[in-house]
């Protein structure tokens, strides 16, 4: 499991549209809070390889090619765990 | 937007894995409670479409290719509404 508190850190950045609280800031984008570790790292690996796409995936691609296994495994373990 | 009634009969076989009151029942599936409505239609037109691949999308291309655009809409209006 990943560390929520570098998830943290490194969430910053998906607040912008995902909410500092994990609640979409725009309605086609998908609310985060206490979503399932597990499923955001399978969401987030399938952006990076471009195995997503459809939707809003044109945004999400180039995110998620930012993002390590590690900094994957820690954003999902912070998201997850806000209540 | 979509008529949360009519979803939800449509919904019973999303239970199976998406829990009937939205919470997966394994967590390599998504919570779907609450999640935005327009989201939801946009992920379930791009599992139809094939265009949303890796991860679990084996299981839910199959799933939306079942679904009509009324269906979906219907289906992400009910699951947003659970609170």
């Amino acid at each position: 499991a990943g560390d929520p508190v570098a998830g943290k850190a490194k969430a910053a950045i998906c607040a912008a549209c995902h909410g500092a609280d994990g609640i979409a800031m725009i309605p086609g984008y998908p609310n985060l809070k206490g979503q399932n570790e597990q499923y955001l790292v399978s969401a987030l690996k399938a952006y990076k390889n471009k195995q997503r796409n459809g939707g809003m995936s044109m945004v999400m691609q180039p995110q998620a090619a930012l993002l390590s296994d590690d900094d994957m495994a820690n954003v999902a373990a912070y998201f997850s765990q806000l209540k």
